[in-house]
C-alpha cells in the first residue's frame, strides 16, 4: 500500500484571501474526512498511478473557488487511516461535493472512508466574559512558519455539562483556557462545534512543531476540572505529518 | 466507488395524497436502511450501470401505490454508509419487501445494508398536556420549499426514564419542546417510535437548510433534563442531502 | 445477494406430535443461528442455485425425526443478518449438527453465521407463586392462526438482579408479568435460558401479526423495575417475517 | 466451509503421564487459540483438503513430548469462531511454537485466528483457608468417563476485587466454591490464571456431558457476591463439542 | 499465512551507543506498530518471499543511524496482530517514515496496521519525592541477558487520577513503585507518555523470561489504590516473543 499527499498545490487551490477568511472567520462548515488506501493501488503500473494522482488534483482544483482543502498523512502514525482531508466551506454540501468529486476519480476508487467528522465554526462563546489579562494574551502572535504535525480530538461532552448554568460552564472554561495559555506560542489550535453534525460535540484541531509541548498542552487540559465532562475525548485521536505533495511523491517513488 | 440516489422520481412514486397520508399519519411503518456500495460498481461500464439503475427505479416502482419512498446521499459527510433509503408504509412487510426487490435487483447485488431501523409513527404523546401557548406554537407553519439536509438521530432512553411517572415525563419533554419552539420554521422534525422493533426506543429524522440552526436546536435539547435520560443519542448520526436523481446522475457521469 | 427460506417444508420435518412437544416442553435446548448469506450466492446460475436448496432442504430433513426447526427472514428488516434459523431439539449437539450440515451443504459455503445464541426452556419459575388470578390470565387462548413476524430479544440481567433473594425477584416478576397481560392474545412469548450457553441470560423469543401490539407489550415491560435489572437488552434485536418457501422463492425469482 | 477436528489423535500426543501432569501441575502455561477456518477451504479437492489435514496433524505430533493438546469443535455453537486448539505446555513460547507450525502448513493458510488467551495453572488460591467440609467436598470422584461440552469462560475482576484485603475474598471465594459443590460430579472445572498475558484475569474452562448442570452451577456463581466483581464475563462465551477426529472427518465426508 | 522476524540484524542498525541513548534518554519519541501479515504472503514462492524480506531489511537500515528498531513476534499468543514493530528516534516523523518506507517495500504490501501506539520519554515524574530506601531499590541491577518475551499495556487513566494534587498522586505511584521492587530483577519496565499522541495517557512495555514473574507484578499493581484510576488497562495487551531472524526464518522455512 502506498500513500500520496497533494498539500502544496492543494493548499493554493482557494485563493490566499478566501483561504485565510475560510479558516479564520466563524460560520464555515468544516469535513475532516479520513481515508484508508486499498491494497490494489500499489498493485498498478506508475503511469496509471500518476494519472490518476493527476485526476484526483483536478478533481479537488475544481472546487479552489470556494473552499480550502489540507491534508495530512496519517499513515504510520494512527491505526486505520492512511490520510486526512480536511475541506473548509461556507456550506455543507460544498464539503460533500468535493469528497464526491475525489471519490469518483480513479485514485478514490482506491479511497475508503474511515472516519467523517463535521463542524462549524463560531464566535468564541465563553471567552467575551473572561478576565482582559486572558483576552490579551490569547492574542498573542504565535510561531511563524508551518508546522510539522496536525493532530486532530474529536470530545464529546457528558449530559451534566449541559445541563450547567452558563456562568459555571464560563468558569470552568477559563481554568481550561489557562492551562492552554503556555502553549500559544508552539501550539495551533482550532474548535469546530459539531453537535447534531456526527457523534461528537467539538472537534479540536492541532498543528505544531512541538511534540512534547503538543503533549504537556494537553495534559494540562486534563488537569482542570471541565475535562470530568468529558464523555469521549479522541478515541479516534488522529495524528500525522503535514508534508508538501513533492515529498510524498519522492517517498512513493522510493519504495518502487 | 460511485453512488446513486434517485430522490425525484421515487418521491413520485406514492400517489400524492397517499404520500401526504404515510408521512403525516400515525400507525405509518417506516424503515431507514443505510447502505454502502460496493466497489465493483464502479468496475462495470456505463451501460450496465444505467441498465441497473432503470431496473432498481422498476423494482421500488412496483410498490408506489401502497410506500412513500425517499433517499439521502450520506456519502462524504457520514462515515460508512453511502445511502440512506427511507420508506413508509401501513405494515412493516410492505417495507421489508421493497427493500429485498432493491436487493435482489442488479444494482441490489452490489448494496450492502449498514443499519436498519425501524419505527412506528404515533399520535402525539405528551402534547395533549402541554399548555395552549405551546399548541399554539407547534401548529406554526414551517418554511416552504425543499430543505437540502437531512439527519437521522437515533435515541435509546434509560431505565430511569420509563419508571417515572407520566406527569414527570410531560413536564421534562414540555421543557424539551419549549427548546425546540426557536426552530420550527426551519427546521422539520419527525418521530418514530422504535421500543422492541430495533434496539432504540425513537428515531428522530430532521429536514433543514439551515445546519446552524439545526445545530443550535440539538444543543438546545441537550440543555434540558430530559436529555440525562438519553443513554444513547446518534452513534450512529445519518447526515446527507436530499438530491434529484439528475443532479446525482450529472455528478456520477462528471466522475468517469 | 439472494436471501432463501424454508418455513413450510421445513417445519412439516418434525412429526407434529413431536415437533409440538420440542416447542413446548421444559428441558429442551433451543440454538438461534442469524446468517448472511455472502454475494457469491447471487452469482450463481439458476440451476446450481435451485440444486443448493434442495440439497440444503435434504441436509436438514435428515434430522426430521429429532429436531423442530423454524426460519425468519430477516433482511430488509435487521442490520448485518439475512435468516434466523431456530432449532428445538431435546440435545445441543443435535443442534449442532443440523448447523453443520447446513454448512456443509453447497449452500452452507454461502452463508456466514452471525449470530449464535442457545437456550434451555425450563419450567416457570416464578408463576408458582402468582396469584391465581395471574395464573388464570395467563392460559388465555392466544389467537389461532399463524403470525407475520417474529423477534428475538437476547437479555442479560445485572449481577444486583442475581444477588436479589427470590421473594424480591418473584415480586418484580409478577408486575412485569402483569404488563404482559393485555398482550397474551395477540402476542405469543416464549422463553429460553441461556445462562452460561452464550453471553446472555435469557433469549425471549416474540411472534405477533400486530406490531403495534408488540411494541405497547415492550414498552410496558420497560415500565416496570424489573427492567432496571436488564443490562443488556436486545444488541442485537432480531425482527423478520415468518413466510413459506414457496412465497419466498416466488421473490427471488422475480428479481433475477 | 468445513471444519476439522482431531481430538482423538491429537490426545494421544503428550505420552499419558506427561499429560496428566500438563492437565493437573500448577505452573503449567495454557493457550486457548479460538480459528475461523476460510471459505476457499471447501473449494479445494478432497485430496488436497486430506493432505493438508495429514501436514496439519503432523506438525502437532512434532510437540508430542513437551505438550497437551486438545480441540473444541465450536462452529454451530458459537459466533464467529469454528474451532478451539488447547494447548498446555511449561513454557508460553512452546504453545506458540505449535500455533506458528499449525499455521505455517497447508491448512493454516485457511484459519484466521480470532481469540488468543493464554493462562498459567497455579496452586489453590483461597482453598487452603477453607473449612474442612468444603476441602473434602472438593476431593469428590468426579464421573468418569469423557464429557460431551467444553465451555471456555473469561473472566476480568473489577479494580475493587483486587483491592479487597485476603481474607474479604476468601469469605467470597468459599461463598462461591460451596454454590458449585453440587455440581463436582457432572462438570469438570480448571482455572487458569491470565492476569497481564491477556485482557482478563482469568480463564475458566469446563467440561460436561449435562448442560442442564453447568447452567444451573453458572446461575449459582452468579447468585453469589463474588459475582459483583466481575467486570466481564464471558464475551466470549465460547461453547462447543469435543468429538473425535474419525467422527469429524466422516461428518465432513457426509457433507461433500 | 507466515510471519517474519529481523530482531538481530534490526537490532545491530542503530549504532551501540546511539540505541543505548535512544533506548534509555529522555525527550526520545517511540512508536509501537503492530501489523498483521496478508493471506497472500504464503502464496507467494520462497524466492519471492526471500527478496522481499531483503528489501524491508534494506528499507529498515537506511534509518540505522537516527533510530533503533526491535521486533516482537506476537502472531499465536496475541489476537489480530502478528508482529509488533518498535521504533524509537528523537522525531516522531523519523517513526512514521521508517513505517512508511516498510510499508512501502514489496514486503509491505502485504502488512496491515492493527494498533499504532506513540509515546513520549521523560524524566521520571514521582521518583525524585521517593523516600531513599526506593530510589536506591530502583538501582538495582536487573538480570543480564537476554529476556525471551515482551508484552505491550497500553494505560488510560480517569479523570478523576488527573485531578488529584500531585501529593495525592505521588503517594499512589509511591504504593505502586513499591508493589513493583520484588520484580525489578527477572522483568525490566519502561514507560513510554502518550497523553494526546494516540488515545491512552501511557504505553507500558515490559520484557521478562519469567512469565510468572511477570504475572506476580502485574497483580501486585493491581492491589494498589493507584489501579483504580486505570480507566483502560490493556485491550490489546500485546504479548510475544523477542527471537532473532534466524531462528525464524528457520521456522518459517520448516512450515513449507
Amino acid at each position: 500500500m502506498l500513500v500520496l499527499i497533494f498539500t502544496t498545490i492543494i493548499t493554493a487551490f482557494a485563493h490566499a484571501a478566501d483561504r485565510e477568511k475560510l479558516l479564520t472567520d466563524p460560520g464555515v462548515f468544516a469535513t475532516f474526512a479520513a481515508f484508508r488506501l486499498d491494497e490494489d493501488w500499489s498493485k498498478l503500473d506508475k503511469g496509471t498511478r500518476a494519472a490518476a494522482v493527476s485526476a484526483a488534483k483536478e478533481a479537488l482544483q475544481r472546487h479552489s473557488a470556494d473552499a480550502a482543502i489540507d491534508t495530512v498523512l496519517l499513515r504510520g502514525l494512527s491505526d486505520h487511516a492512511d490520510v486526512l482531508l480536511r475541506v473548509h466551506a461556507m456550506e455543507l454540501q460544498t464539503n460533500q461535493q468535493i469528497i464526491l468529486d475525489l471519490l469518483a476519480s480513479p485514485l478514490g476508487r482506491h479511497l475508503t472512508p474511515v472516519y467523517v467528522f463535521n463542524g462549524l465554526t463560531k464566535k468564541a462563546n465563553y471567552a467575551p466574559a473572561f478576565p482582559d489579562e486572558i483576552k490579551t494574551a490569547l492574542k498573542a502572535t504565535p510561531e511563524a512558519g508551518p508546522k510539522r504535525y496536525a493532530i486532530v480530538i474529536p470530545i464529546r461532552k457528558d449530559a451534566a455539562w449541559w445541563l450547567l448554568d452558563k456562568d459555571a460552564r464560563t468558569a470552568m472554561m477559563k481554568e481550561h483556557t489557562e492551562a492552554s495559555l503556555p502553549y500559544l506560542k508552539t501550539v495551533k489550535r482550532k474548535l469546530y462545534h459539531s453537535t447534531g453534525l456526527d457523534d461528537f460535540d467539538f472537534i479540536t484541531y492541532f498543528e505544531t512543531s512541538s511534540l512534547a509541548d503538543f503533549q504537556s498542552l494537553v495534559l494540562g487540559l486534563q488537569q482542570v476540572k471541565e475535562n470530568q465532562h468529558n464523555r469521549r475525548f479522541g478515541s479516534p485521536t488522529l495524528l500525522g505529518t503535514i508534508q508538501s505533495i513533492d515529498e510524498t511523491l519522492e517517498a512513493l517513488a522510493a519504495g518502487q
